[in-house]
């Protein structure tokens, strides 16, 4: 951490602030120079508020220069994290398909799905139960009634479950579900967060849509705080000025975090550009970048297209995905 | 809502369309064009899910040309709703100050910031006992404690308290909360917002850092459909690349939303900008673009500055903007 | 300057680096830490390339901690520059209004509506002769012709002019010009701009709508490096993911443009939101955060609206807005 | 085109309105709802400016639903367009590598760049004579001097080369270039736009960095409109609010503009994240993601990496990345 003081500043108020880092075991470097004062913080600053460094009338400005976080960081733990599912392996080398509707709507609807996109490749299940909708007057998912369709889905294929969570007072009923998924929008429900950092299962933890990559580690480095070290981050576009998709993907987000966590980083197309016809191009070039997994969109039934998002795929272009998805993955290992 | 069909599409995929949106009531006028053909949907369309209809394969794009929202519409209800906090009104004329510092801290802290407010002109005291913090090393608030400690402020200064909620599992420690916020971070906690719904106490809604005005407003949407119509707007900055502030005041929601709205719209400018020296001349933009009310942080202590944030003012500094607000509020009214 | 080594970074290009940066005036505190070294440059750092030192292998990351600009800074000319346009001075306490219609049309219209908003309360005219349009099929100006009808207006009126430059071929047309325009898109134009330092005449330069404060402080630099320190910033909205506007105005970029540089500020209301009934309250919002100037758009004949964007004001909506402004600008001073 | 119309407007201006939408051949289909009035807008409406139709007092908003552009629009010109450069041909199932420094320094640099580029695999050289810097205090390039060492480098080499025009008054000193750049910055400089349609040579214009995907294409019409349909489009990252890259490559843009138009679409991975060891990742993703070309920065002497900026890649790391894309190009086409 790097503290620029202003110029002509009382000199015994840069002792207390010297002293007072000292007392959190941070050496300090100062140096001179004729505009300002530099001081140069080395040691463990991860426990030092920088906002409140910055608040200080004698400080200029506070440049963080090591990373917030810990439990996150590859600096810390150079090795890739592998996270099994019920024998499912993602990370360190291991990819995995995450496939199914948007939303479950019924027991034949789920269990077709599950069936037709575990026949094309895909070794987990996704399916909304807990829908987070803009607008209240819009399907909210079948909820409690959801999950159980979800689990005999699972009974049935054999598919571990991965679906989303939007309150703790919904957590006893996550029982059976394989990994819990929070959404964009609750990237930052701290106290979501926390409360899933004490149990034993895999988090699936998408990207919030304004949020940076250092925001989303910090988000993981929540959970973990709490002991659960299961993370699994999802990258599923980031909010911009361009209007011709949902969102925009931020395909360099799948290198950046591999190279600043261990964790395991997949990528979702079908929400990014929440065009089906993109989800092809995207997932391709997500295995190319480097991604441990793909989360993708699929409804069974054109006829009821209705129900499904503009995003979804049908399950002959899933398989399609996951062919083309393997020979690129084949060729970058050659 | 304008639905535009793709070129050569199935005469009877489009008359399913047509018959279906007839079927919720709402009116279809057609129009065939060389490229393509557009539906022109009339009637209360808020209901029709616009994923829905673009998913669709005989469909090239839909545009929404009525808002989705009904109880926060002001075509729907022209007059200002004007919110009661015992008896101070806000809204449609009235003008609030509301003040205090980041975070309780202590209860001398607090009860001597609430008096020191008050005096310089502020109505209602605000003060964080939940505290969303990016990092899980960071000081979390004092919770249920720092509840307390304002409400023996309110008793001491009879001032109605203003503060943050996190998690529907804390909502009966805000019995004697005057106004419940719901933070940036939580705007689209769809689940809180419901449970907020069903409330009798007025929620000071903060705009996400990353959402639309619309968004803001199906936001508070999410609370009236549940009966709780008592709804403060507050624009508090959006995230965009600027780096010299910390978010982008949008100072053009105030007059935008106060158009598309009948409730109240305030302006934070403590976290808008992040930095104090900005706060001034902030408060005084929010004043003339037509704001109801300020939420300002104050802290009292410059010894303890370590305390609080970058952006908060000392309460001279705070005097001094209400008193310069208040000769611009006369000089708009002449 | 602050520059982070890599951990185990070898000594001898250490040691070059350092005595490279000597050889250019430049003092180097280093900080040895457990994870990183730490150079702090001290002296004239303006001329250090960032993106070059960031190059070297054995370089984390580098950050500036001094401005890059010397001619526009505060810090070495603290005293307000005052720009005098042919009697009229703007900047240092001095506020002007410029206002006119986008396109020059006519010579009736242009003459016509420079009376009307002399009238109103206008001291300089503005018109666009060369326009950037989005489509090469859209009006693209009157061009050279447009410029005499300017004059002509400016004969009749007295109020000097301000309009456009697109292109440094156009020079010589621009030579009864009183203040050359550079337009949003045209902010790093930088053959443009370091041609325009040549001049001797007032430079008034819009903000690009997605370009940093200190990005606009840089393109200043560039004309102020050629010898022209007359410039007026302009700040015209940035662009966002909100859509309700056309841009969002960065009314923080009011005060904090003016702690950074001693340069005139002022505001286009009427290109940030792109709608005319916003013109008013963030002109209000502008005068009350500090801006030194408006520049507003006003047509004159409303039947022919279709000529002029979204964004004019008529006549008279112009003088209510330059009465308001008046009575606030006074409410401040008290 | 959509136009909305206010409630309760006066008739006699909706007729006027209508007879001159009539008047341009367009045909104009009226729906009356309870709220609003919807006129739908078929035919050629490429040439009706939105801004001015949106300006009318009766009009509450207009959407455009066809594109705005013809020339570029793969509606009307389905088949790929195929651009031969010497021999070398790009689009239309065409891939090429463009790859060489960032700046032209000495001829024996360009040279040895152009010579081990070549045996990696690049078709065509790149390199800055003139270069836009964001600080006049930064090197400007070599300018016409570095135009000449170019020239030379092909002459060694055979390959066709590739480099930026800032200006219109420097066309003259292009005459042997083969391919004219126009950067991110000039992207919508449209007086050189409309300049470089009177060429016959080849234009790669890149995406400015807020640019929205319809804006490039408009501004690609701009050239074309004027008789060059030699135009290379260049997806080059956009500006957003993550900081640990320099912009967002946005690798969404690949497929959906070889969706909208007839034109090859490259990728620069080197200045979408400013970082080189993301410039393989990135580049196997944009290959993935259907992509017709490549163009990297790549620097010869890593002694001498002070004069490159930190996003090249040295030639053997070139060469590795072609080999990859290569491997991955033929795993598509399986």
């Amino acid at each position: 951490m790097v503290v620029v003081l202003k110029k002509n500043t009382d000199e015994a108020q840069v002792e207390n602030l010297v002293n007072w880092l000292k007392s959190l075991n941070i050496d300090v470097h100062r140096s001179n120079g004729e505009y300002e004062t530099v001081l140069g913080l080395v040691g463990d600053t991860s426990h030092v508020d920088i906002d409140l460094v910055s608040s200080l009338d004698i400080v200029d400005n506070v440049t963080r220069i090591s990373e917030p976080y810990k439990s996150a960081n590859r600096k810390f733990h150079p090795d890739d994290t592998v996270i099994d599912i019920n024998g499912y392996k993602i990370g360190g080398g291991n990819f995995q398909y995450i496939a199914g509707p948007c939303s479950v709507e019924s027991e034949e609807q789920i269990c077709s799905i599950a069936s037709d996109v575990k026949a094309a490749g895909a070794n987990m299940l996704r399916g909304g139960a807990f829908k987070p909708r803009t607008s209240p007057y819009a399907f909210q998912g079948m909820r409690g009634d959801g999950l159980k369709l979800l689990e005999e889905a699972k009974k049935q294929t054999g598919m571990p479950i991965v679906t989303e969570i939007m309150d703790i007072s919904h957590l006893d009923l996550f029982e059976n579900v394989d990994v819990i998924q929070v959404g964009a929008r609750n990237m930052q429900n701290f106290e979501l967060l926390k409360e899933l950092g004490h149990t034993d299962k895999p988090i699936l933890l998408k990207r919030g849509l304004a949020n940076t990559m250092q925001e989303l580690l910090m988000s993981a480095e929540y959970i973990m705080a709490g002991g659960n070290e299961k993370v699994i981050l999802c990258e599923r576009g980031i909010r911009t000025f361009e209007t011709y998709t949902r969102n925009t993907l931020d395909i360099s987000a799948v290198p950046l975090l591999k190279e600043k966590t261990h964790l395991p980083v997949i990528v979702d197309p079908s929400h990014a550009a929440g065009i089906a016809r993109l989800v092809r191009p995207l997932s391709l070039a997500a295995v190319a970048a480097g991604a441990d997994g793909l989360m993708i969109e699929v409804h069974n039934d054109p006829a009821h297209a209705l129900c499904d998002g503009p995003q979804a795929l049908t399950p002959p272009q899933f398989a399609e995905v996951v062919k083309k998805a393997e020979a690129i993955r084949s060729a970058m290992c050659d």
